[in-house]
């Protein structure tokens, strides 16, 4: 049990698209296991934040299994936030299994991480332009292509519970 | 007891202005009583949102008692946030009496309440854009006349607890 | 408007009983306006704290008209509790309308309310013993009357969403 | 997808033992998929839940996979405490993914999800005395045998990290 | 700067006594500087938790002065609790000044700095069953003597804010 | 001690400065004692709130005995923020010992204290522009000469603890 080398990847994944799934399929060339750790857990039904913890969940395994990576490789867990970054490694690592290294490129991640002594990788990225969350939930609110950009099963879970009728209601604020 | 028809109308109320008093009386020619819920209660003395709930529920009830509205018609319950979307009806309807309908032009309420399975309908609405709470706010501030924007007994209120000269001075920011 | 001489009077009301109403009626006699704050409204579902403060401002409410008194001389706020003493009293105030008087036996409140500068006065009592709201909360746990202990109004509307069937369920813990 | 039932199942799990085994085994008798929420996910370091919510998780899945139960069976969440039993439902139902079933046999969780309209069945109890959670930490504390009582891989996993020894130490008060 | 010896010391001091000031003396004798960290600071007007943070931040400046320690080799820093313990060694040392030891003798204090891999020091006690702010407030409560058990000055300060009175109106409970 | 006259003055101090120090000295001159309040204290590692509250208790301490200040004239206290403005001057005053003054140019805070009738005078401002924690922080991020605008032990210890390479690091954002 010692020898499992695991890695934690921490995102808001809203949603899940296929930018992450590259992420995961390479760190997972360079570990064992992999947390998937779903942060801001307690936002959802906002424009920037339309999906709640559970729904991201499960679009993250549907995702992971249409790729044939096996379960006992990767652990999904949603993470709430905490207003202060001073105690932000500690409550998650409160929260997921052990872990002996992150990936991620957000600097104040890589900050945290490090003067906690825990080693920090970069993501390995792709195509990033194309692959955003914030360009995908865009090309949702407009009704434009979006699904070529998500999983196939994902496109799926988000089109069953209405996800682009959601973040347009969402959007037509009204004071 | 059963057979009240109870309608749920929220609003944050900084201030209660005459275009809230036209939705009220309005709701209350389809329904037997209506809760006014005052959203962002932990909310005061900030430019946004300069009065407490407390005072809130007090000028509200000053301008239904003027209008000649039966207090037994009415209830006025201040309701502080919570930051998660999703437990915000179940929030809202432990605060309230129980109700059956709820009255919105929100995209977001309307959402929530929906899939709650609450009916939603929609806020009869007055020359909207002179009935801001914003713009009656910007008034204020600029010295203006904003008497004739609101109840009668609201003006005198807000006089009394001196509303404009608050606003005037949060607004003067100095780091 | 200077002139109205306004009481707040504190209580938890799991469930409102006759005690409560004739404190009511006794300091209505020396007031001309009393608040009545619903405290830990955050609370329901617990042994101690069946009602949710929705409920429980629609049973006080009842309670009142049931009297006959007046709702322009009643306010019914819910207020939830705070984990520090030291901000409570700004944290109530700050929550119902202006007021001039506290009327409490509970020697905590009175003391925070005397520290503020606001007096404080005792709640007119009567036959204590009998009108308890955990006495009641055990008879109706134990099947036994407890209707007599309440407005008839209350009895009517805690029978009506199950009240004692409530508790009992909650009581039956299994770890 | 529509097709798949899904069933909740809700413990604090401090730790997993052979009762908790033996319940899911049952359930996945009737349900396809059951999601094993890890409640009070906040609380570690205490004498009745000496355990992180990540060692819970983690302890689970070991449980589970040694049972020979597939990862595509499961899901496990860690969910934080609300001190609002009102919201309760739906905090937990923003976290976990869509499910249409509840286990449970403590009356208070029953009335929750019962009053919104979640179908709720017992949990399948095997000699219940012996596997309790709060019993085993009892032997721990006493030095005695309790590894019998769990999953062998949770009883291996208890020793690396040391969880008899942080048991002894939390007990010994010193104010 | 970097040969600063700094410990932390973490108490409640409700109120501060004989012991905390016999230990502080003791471990100045090892260390260069101490921080003293007034736990529970949101918590006052309790019966166990009777003196704010700032009274309790005050009563212990002037009895080490009292004692003639220099101001420039201790820091006293109020510390509000968190629910959480996995994260609690985080969140005390970013409120106060970097240290490089703890001195502690609570087992599950003794337990998160180690595994945060702080050294702990057991703390020196004095007669210890004299000096106990638990049997120092009992003292107050029964209005017998208790100025023997703590600093001149803090005696003082308790005395001019009325402590005893407190303590004995916080203790008459009624309802 | 009744005698005492003690100011109470709010920064959020990212970093402390010379303008801060300029104020300091100039109160000095019209009090016996300073409660220097660090708000904000639960922020850090934040492009506009970079350093902990326990680091900027230290660079403060560190600033008033370079300039021969007594440490018994000061009190350096971290205060976390409230959310609710209603409640946020018996916040601050239940964590920092007793005063008679506030010094605050900032209209919401001498609104806030005036209404809980405590006297608030203007903080002594010298050449403004020049010391403002904003643009010394720009001129970290910068990489351009900061040094001069801070008392020299402050910029030895931003410098020990790294501060101008973890604002740098804290503002390359990468979504």
């Amino acid at each position: 049990m010692n020898d499992i080398k695991r890695a934690l990847f921490i995102g808001r994944f809203q949603p899940f698209h296929n930018g992450h799934m590259y992420a995961i399929t390479q760190i997972l060339n360079e570990v064992d296991e992999i947390i998937i750790a779903v942060g801001s857990a307690q936002l959802s039904f906002y424009v920037n934040n339309p999906f709640t913890a559970g729904e991201r969940v499960e679009m993250i395994r549907l995702a992971l299994l249409e790729k044939n990576i096996s379960p006992t490789k990767f652990w999904i867990i949603p993470v709430p936030d905490v207003n202060n970054n001073a105690i932000w490694v500690s409550h998650i690592s409160s929260l997921v299994p052990h872990y002996s290294v992150v990936y991620s490129n957000n600097p104040l991640v890589k900050q945290l991480f490090k003067s906690a002594n825990v080693p920090v990788k970069p993501i390995p990225l792709v195509e990033r332009s194309e692959f955003s969350a914030t360009k995908i939930r865009q090309l949702m609110i407009e009704g434009k292509k979006w699904e070529h950009l998500v999983p196939k099963s994902v496109a799926q879970y988000i089109k069953k519970i209405q996800g682009p009728q959601r973040l347009k209601a969402l959007l037509m604020k009204d004071e």
